[in-house]
């Protein structure tokens, strides 16, 4: 792996290991006579500086001596780059930029009671990164200075308490991996409008790793009086006054999280930011932001935003409460609404499944629109109320597929399909569709979000 | 829940659920007293208007009316905040704006080739914010253009190949959990350098979800001859031509990934983007970054990098090559050096532990110097080659304490002190230092680095 070349009259070391676009054709059309030189006639082409205007010859600023040997090389294998923590707080790459959270044009009045939604369709695996989580605001995200906010908890109480954030992070702590869905998520699906992307279908979905005190700790500090029905009203400091009823029955095991961590940094300020209630499994408005208070009752609460907002309209005109766990769902994220494949043959089919009941027992995945399904290969680890990534294979033969996923959980619960999941909840609901859905791959390569009867 | 306060002649509704410091102040008086009214009391005195000039209390603008009842009230509880998707990345509060990642002054010649620490001390379960993840270039750092990057395979193969980032990314993707530590992690401490902080002594050390290709999967489509004993050499595209060797071993198990995502999104710039070799359990500077060249052959490469650089240097002389391995390996990372404890009672110590050799099994936590040990709480998901979050109760008396944590993993390797450790390797190494870490406490609650002979 070492030589001189020959060149305007010097001696030269050879820019080694290095080939451009002429150079790949050449080892595709060497390798393909089964020449065991192929490499060494390869670099010698790249080396002879008569690449052509390809994506891999690129300008490169001269380095010193102006070498044309080296001319084709580019500049990030010549040249120095650039310093450590030019940035103590690091960014992802410039050519990453079209990767954003996005607002829907049009889906709420206003910027501070609106919605962004997470890019799914470029992820991988199961975190979100924290930068890319979705956001749902009902009065505008603040940055709350920590020093100044207090976690109260009172009501059925022997002992009430008021909580600064350093007496909070000095209590045991926990560290858990869930996801949050808001429960109007896909909730443009009801009304069969073909939303184009899985970024606008089902981005209102995001996974982290949050860190906190189990609220029943607290609640056990206070002297909580627990014998009986209990509920707890758990209540943010923002100007929309978001108050959730959340049942005993989810904070008696411990996994209710008064949170402080995410993602292994403190909570974003559009993510609640000191302190957000982490309730895994439950529709993402329970997750209640900048926390001020918890309060411990013996009924439900029926507060504004449980009696009006997030109830399931059903087709006898009634609206049915408290239906706050989010059941089993999946989703392809890839292919998916808006992406194109460019040509036949081989596709990894990748997608994003999850239960708020516990864990994805399996996903099996269809490319003709439900008639046949495989199952897919699940990412470990595989947790409880946590998203699950699946892969399975695929060689696309160029002719128009519907691409489908559907997920089953530990308890047995299957994900719906459209008509399976209307018989039952009608057309006129926000909220809590998890029915299967369904990519259209055209002829073309396009694919495009369609509904299946 | 709703009620009316008189105040200056007028009939207003009461700012509900809100304490100010004035007011957080009255429900410890009260409840002291076991008043069952403390809540509403505490209520009244906050609405009066009587605050002082306390923590909670903080000047608000002017919302409409400049009602003199609810001045007391935080702007966020009051006003409309900031509309969604103001950034399409988000970002952390200003108020952690002190937790970065930072360079160690005077460590290298130059910032090109150099080394950022992760702040390990301030952060939370194990997932490492792509931001803060520590940086260590040999070069310098570069945002190659993704659409002209290429990575070839070649060496004892039938069919040598150069890939596409978008060919790459239509093969078979696994996401996997792993932790990455530099060799050199924990150097400074051979030389029984008390380095202030975790950060400096543990944070060339992160963690994250990474997806790829495993590296079988290209072997195999390039026909490898895997017949006898091979090694892969991986080749990076930066100025400083990073090579390691790689053995079979362990990429025939399918764990050696050719990843571009990482934490949910594309690899960042500083992490190797568009490419990176990922190597779960071995030392940093094999996970090759900015990825463009794989060789196989049949015995170890032997190159510049592996023979003059992370060699551990024994007590006869002699240089240890190819111990690429991170043993088992844990540190407290609160309490911990540089953070100081306020007053006696309560903490919760956490703390990380890893081993290359596979899951850590459990963890021991000593507040006495190690004459006596508890096992501490193991966070799950508890997984290979990964990090894993510990935490146990401590109950500080005021006296001074000497915290350490000792890990073992699930082949029965046991962290050693570092009394065994330099029994076997000396004092002159930079590498490969997995001894227990000690923090004392003093009795002014200031945490120390110490060395325990």
């Amino acid at each position: 792996m070492s030589g001189n070349i020959q060149q305007t009259g010097q001696v030269r070391k050879a820019p080694e290991n290095f080939l451009d676009a002429q150079g790949v054709r050449a080892v595709f059309a060497e390798a393909g006579k089964g020449r065991r030189d192929f490499i060494r006639n390869a670099f010698a082409a790249a080396v002879a500086g008569t690449a052509t205007s390809s994506a891999l010859a690129q300008p490169r600023p001269a380095v010193g001596d102006g070498d044309p040997a080296i001319l084709n090389l580019p500049a990030h294998s010549t040249g120095l780059g650039q310093p450590v923590v030019t940035d103590g707080y690091g960014k992802p790459s410039k050519y990453e930029a079209n990767v954003q959270r996005r607002q829907s044009p049009g889906l709420t009045p206003t910027a501070q009671a609106s919605v962004s939604f997470a890019p799914l369709q470029s992820l991988f695996g199961i975190v979100t990164p924290s930068g890319l989580h979705f956001e749902r605001h009902h009065q505008g995200w603040w940055d709350i200075d920590p020093s100044k906010h207090r976690l109260m908890v009172n009501g059925m109480v022997k002992a009430p308490k008021v909580f600064t954030l350093d007496e909070l992070m000095r209590l045991p702590s926990v560290s858990r991996f869930h996801f949050i869905e808001c429960g109007a998520n896909t909730g443009m699906e009801w009304g069969n409008v073909a939303v184009p992307t899985a970024q606008y279908t089902h981005g209102m979905l995001s996974c982290s790793e949050f860190t906190g005190v189990p609220l029943i700790t607290l609640l056990e500090m206070a002297g909580a009086d627990l014998k009986g029905e209990r509920f707890v009203l758990a209540e943010g400091a923002d100007g929309s006054s978001m108050t959730r009823t959340i049942p005993m029955s989810l904070i008696r095991s411990g996994e209710v999280l008064v949170a402080y961590g995410q993602n292994g940094e403190m909570l974003r300020p559009e993510q609640g930011y000191p302190l957000r209630l982490v309730v895994p499994g439950v529709q993402g408005v329970s997750w209640v932001k900048y926390l001020r208070r918890i309060e411990l009752g013996d009924q439900p609460y029926g507060t504004k935003d449980e009696n009006v907002h997030y109830v399931d309209l059903m087709p006898d005109g009634q609206h049915r409460q408290y239906t706050s766990i989010q059941e089993c769902k999946s989703v392809v994220t890839t292919p998916s609404g808006g992406q194109m494949l460019l040509d036949k043959g081989f596709y990894n089919i990748t997608g994003l499944a999850w239960s708020g009941r516990g864990k994805v027992k399996r996903v099996d995945v269809s490319v003709d629109g439900g008639r046949n399904w495989r199952t897919a290969r699940l990412e470990s680890p595989v947790l409880s109320k946590c998203l699950t990534r699946f892969n399975i294979d695929w060689v696309w033969d160029g002719t128009p597929a519907i691409i489908q996923s559907r997920a089953m959980d530990d308890t047995g619960y299957v994900q719906p399909s459209y008509k399976q999941l209307r018989a039952v909840r009608g057309t006129r609901s926000i909220y809590h569709n998890n029915a299967i859905q369904s990519w259209q791959v055209q002829a073309n390569g396009e694919v495009a979000n369609v509904q299946l009867s």
